[in-house]
């Protein structure tokens, strides 16, 4: 398999870290691919017309893309019902705790965006809007912290933690771990997996 | 079911469609949330710290949020298999589709947002990638068009259709069937599903 990558997309380590937790992480090939909003990468556009990663082009030539569909295709490729409860209330946990991460992941990538734009082109109101759905949603995962140690490490494990670990590498300075003890401490055991460690973003 | 919706979010279109087609829509409350990327809604908050639509309140009080696991929700409860396929390629195909069209819906709505700005802050580099990823998206669904009127109607076909009705609603502009005359046919049997009828996007 050939994976459109990056060593410093969030969305990228999700399925990196899936990768190692399932014992799949040799069987893909790695491919240095850049996208940014503002221009899409024509090299790729072929395997995936967004133009975003991660894009995963399977033997056959077929293309799987969007980060959580991947990630499931590997659980199914070992086995099955791993990373991914197959149904029932841990199923919808599961999916609900990923979207929560993810879907921070999503705005934390436009805030990032905006901030790197020349100032006369930045929105206040967007900078505002950013901090209070981060803020609000640090606070949820921080009462569902204690839940997340007592439930099988799955797929919303790996987006919260990759998700607080892309706070700490391009939003140092909101101290995310302030007011929010138990979280932090959750993250610690994120980061000491193996899967973790062998997927820390570099900025190279 | 409560559902926080609103009549033009093509993301609570999916959800709506994929109601009609499991036949539950009769067991969804809609409750119109308005939600702007600028401006937190407050009441919605508790329920999603995103901010975002759709978010579904289930009678226990849980919640799920992003589009893709509430149908896929919605599917189990209507017996599960129907609008998901539950394995093999089927299930990657149907996944991989719902990726595209929901990955347009995403530049779509960053680019609505974009042109919505006052000019000064306005960026020509987005407009210009904004562009060049929904006319390779286009000719991409343009060429998998035959294939998905032979596959049975699911989770892709809903997002590919609620896309293109998107693109008729708010970029009626781009005149997106040029040159992808399949699409446009498959297009108007998407339309002409009562599923389809009985969503549409009201500009009020």
């Amino acid at each position: 398999m050939k994976l459109h990558w990056s060593p410093r997309s969030p969305f990228v380590r999700k399925v990196m870290v899936a990768a190692h937790e399932l014992g799949l992480a040799d069987r893909i090939d790695c491919l240095r691919t850049v996208v940014r909003m503002t221009q899409p990468n024509l090299d790729l556009l072929p395997d995936n017309p967004l133009s975003k990663i991660p894009t995963l082009v399977l033997a056959d030539g077929s293309v799987l893309i969007d980060s959580v569909v991947i990630c499931e295709y590997l659980d199914s490729l070992a086995g099955g019902g791993i990373l991914f409860p197959p149904s029932g209330p841990e199923r919808w946990q599961a999916l609900a705790r990923h979207a929560l991460g993810n879907g921070l992941l999503d705005i934390l990538i436009l805030w990032r965006n905006e901030r790197d734009k020349p100032e006369q082109r930045q929105s206040p109101e967007l900078h505002d809007s950013f901090a209070v759905k981060t803020r609000t949603t640090l606070d949820r995962l921080e009462a569902d912290a204690a839940d997340l140690d007592a439930t099988r490490y799955g797929i919303g494990h790996i987006a919260i933690g990759c998700c607080l670990s892309y706070l700490d590498f391009r939003f140092a300075d909101l101290g995310w771990r302030d007011g929010h003890p138990l979280l932090a401490g959750w993250h610690e055991s994120f980061r000491a997996r193996p899967s973790a460690r062998a997927t820390e973003a570099v900025d190279a």
